[in-house]
């Protein structure tokens, strides 16, 4: 930082502080493992402890330092902890907090390629990359038809794959009237909420939104799904988009893709799939069948920053054809009018999302996979799988309780045998414990415990804890007489 | 970090090369002021010194860090340079780089209240303060009945809107087919090209969004406007959205938003107020004129990560309903409930935006607010408004430039009395003498220089070198005898 009066940060505090910073970063990872998991406080609290005006005058840094310990800690629910297991990782790790700095410090917009020729060609190049390292069609290469592009979460990947459905669908004509009326999209009953956002956003409408039935394993049924499209046709409707799990949520249920894609093929339908989470399962190649017919796929996402160390935001997300993406969001006012782009012969990343600027998160991606190369990203999946494997098969050996469904990578849903109050109390109860946390679901009408493991530093003694405390619960339930 | 084996960067590593990072990055920001700003290298260039394949074994961190000199600096267009006018500012600062680094060590997901309480209400307090310092109308307060939320940018916002003020004028039916089909939206000829892609995404079509003509000073023409919307409704259609611009990206021209405002009120139309660059100078009570009318808007949106150093990615979107945003977008999947959301006490930020996930972006903001304190704030975009003025004054006294427009701010049109031919070619010499950067428009068919005053070091005698350089590029073109 040039050092000038007037406000700035002086260069020397901001090394001061920037040291200080990566220290308490270090020190937050360490004793994160003896935090209440779970922030405690009540709706309200931390609002009411900051000030009701901003200040007329600069604070100090070490003030704000400070307030964060005594202000903002306390109402920190920690996803980094190794006994987190609620919802979905988000792990994250030392090179992408550090990816994560040096792209803040390079303050570049990526939204052409001449905003940053850098920001797009290292992500085309990282992006590249994991077409290999998860074996996905070639086709989602750079050098094929396709391409990969960075996109906040899975949820925007979604609505682009959906709206360039759309587009295809109706011959890129955007531009006119209630193009949208007669359109049906399929997912399965178990699909994430982003589709139906998605759908309500496009202007489909959730009532052309058409859920299919799952099988026990609560994998979308393909033979129910081509009676639906055919039935709709029969309507006079316009099947056009589906979106296949690779992972649900819920559950981790995987849809038959092969199968899907051979009705999508017939329909010509856009087939978009979405492995979030599971997706970088695809690292090692014994858990490579979840792709199994990914070459029907016009479109997949994964999140590295769910399972792949790389802290959020961090989709990955690929078209089989680029054109379609590209013609689908490509405007050209005069004011970002440049030689590169006119030439054909770059990619401008802003033409393949909903937003126009775009952060560098491609040094994040890239930190990370130089750091650990796949053998490291691979032995930590491995790992995970392992330890979600070890519970589930405590699970199986337990008398009081059972899995839901039987879980293919690091998702185990379980439940007490005695019905959804002792499995609330469970849950309610080591939440409030802090020494680990989970969340529910709900599956075949039974109110389902969810485990999921994919914190970075998440161990076996931490797995063997958490099962020892829903043990515990389980036993303070019954001998309370409830 | 716990230090463990098995490929994790150890605690040591971390703080070791992050402290190395700090440091470059402050090195940098000494240093970027020497540097070409636009990259010189060609398309392909720096994809093509990148490894085709992802190492197996993980690289030393080392390795890393001095491949950032080597193939990324290169592809870096300097953002940050003082020598900046391009585009708009992305501008950032020390307590911002530190609060987005903060941010990633915490990795945190914002997405519900409970999954960090903290994350949703140091939000709400931080755009809470910035209604009063920008002196915005006190429902966009999250004790009024509106409420603020932090999106990615200005275009996500704008759709947000759009799909709000379409889901109240269709009675929140989103779930009903062809909903869209008659529905016409208006922003001025000058509107940035987020608002068709915004038009296109919802599924409204392109053909209805309608243009505006706009006056000498590119301003919306408010007449104009009410004749088209009567003109559209006797021929059956439904107008139900307008988006003003304070500060258009080509020439920073001003809606007048108080009489368009009246317009929205009497047609009961969604009036949107983008003031993406422009609105950070309301921090100023002096230029808080740009403001006048905003009372009347739904919702309005500025970039704390064009002009408040703050970094990219950081876009403060207000609404004055916010039921009417939840009532958009929300959807509770089992997998999410949790007994805050239920009791209504609390803000779910997820149910404010397109995304799920969120990241921590409060803290960034937080920290530029406190260190620099109002004041701070106030006095550098004073003076961005002066160097800009300034250069606006040489222009006017030069018998070889003019200004196309009046600059009310930091943004000056001018170009060159020659004709476009003599404008292109001072713009390429500038930009290829790597000394300064600008961009272009068009404005009443001619090629229009833009210089844009915002990064956060540029001072008077940056100001004066790029103009000397435009004087020098003007003199070589005419003693080239072209």
């Amino acid at each position: 930082m040039p050092n000038d009066k007037s406000f700035h940060m002086p260069s020397k505090d901001f090394k001061r502080y920037g040291y200080q910073i990566i220290d308490w970063i270090a020190d937050y990872h360490e004793r994160v493992e003896q935090m209440p998991v779970f922030s405690q406080v009540s709706p309200g609290e931390i609002y009411s402890k900051l000030p009701d005006h901003a200040p007329q005058q600069g604070d100090s840094f070490q003030e704000i330092l400070k307030d964060i310990e005594k202000i903002i800690m306390p109402g920190i629910t920690h996803w980094q902890s190794p006994n987190w297991y609620a919802f979905f990782p988000a792990n994250t790790s030392g090179p992408s907090i550090l990816g994560e700095l040096l792209s803040a410090g390079l303050g570049v917009q990526g939204m052409l390629w001449a905003t940053s020729p850098s920001c797009t060609e290292l992500e085309t190049r990282v992006v590249d990359w994991l077409v290999e390292m998860l074996d996905l069609p070639s086709t989602f290469k750079s050098d094929n038809t396709g391409g990969g592009v960075i996109q906040d979460s899975a949820s925007s990947a979604t609505l682009c794959a959906l709206l360039a459905a759309r587009e295809r669908i109706t011959g890129y004509s955007s531009n006119q009237t209630g193009c949208t009326g007669r359109l049906v999209a399929y997912a399965s009953t178990q699909a994430h909420s982003s589709i139906e956002k998605a759908v309500k956003i496009a202007g489909i409408g959730s009532e052309n939104l058409h859920s299919i039935g799952v099988d026990d394993q609560f994998a979308m049924l393909p033979d129910q799904l081509e009676q639906q499209v055919l039935k709709d046709k029969q309507h006079g409707l316009t099947p056009f988009f589906i979106s296949a799990n690779i992972g649900s949520t819920s559950s981790n249920a995987l849809d038959p893709v092969a199968e899907i894609g051979e009705i999508c093929r017939k329909h010509k339908m856009w087939l978009h799939v979405d492995a979030a989470m599971s997706g970088t399962a695809a690292l090692c190649p014994e858990f490579r069948f979840i792709h199994r017919g990914l070459e029907c796929a016009d479109s997949y996402c994964f999140n590295p920053h769910k399972w792949m160390f790389t802290n959020f935001d961090c989709d990955v997300f690929y078209v089989k054809n680029r054109d379609a993406l590209i013609r689908t969001f490509s405007l050209l006012p005069e004011y970002l009018r440049n030689k590169a782009s006119e030439s054909g012969e770059v990619f401008d990343y802003r033409d393949w999302h909903i937003q126009l600027g775009r952060r560098f998160r491609a040094l994040k991606l890239w930190f990370v996979i130089r750091h650990y190369g796949i053998r490291g990203l691979q032995y930590h999946i491995r790992e995970h799988v392992r330890l979600a494997q070890l519970f589930a098969d405590w699970i199986r050996r337990s008398d009081d309780f059972t899995l839901e469904v039987e879980p293919p990578l690091n998702l185990v849903c379980f439940r007490h045998r005695g019905g959804d109050e002792i499995n609330q109390y469970i849950m309610d109860t080591v939440n409030a414990g802090g020494k680990a946390c989970f969340t529910h679901t709900r599956l075949n009408d039974h109110l389902v415990l969810r485990l999921s493991v994919g914190q970075t530093h998440t161990r076996e003694n931490h797995v063997e804890t958490v099962w020892q405390l829903i043990q515990q619960a389980s036993r303070q339930y019954t001998s309370n007489g409830k």
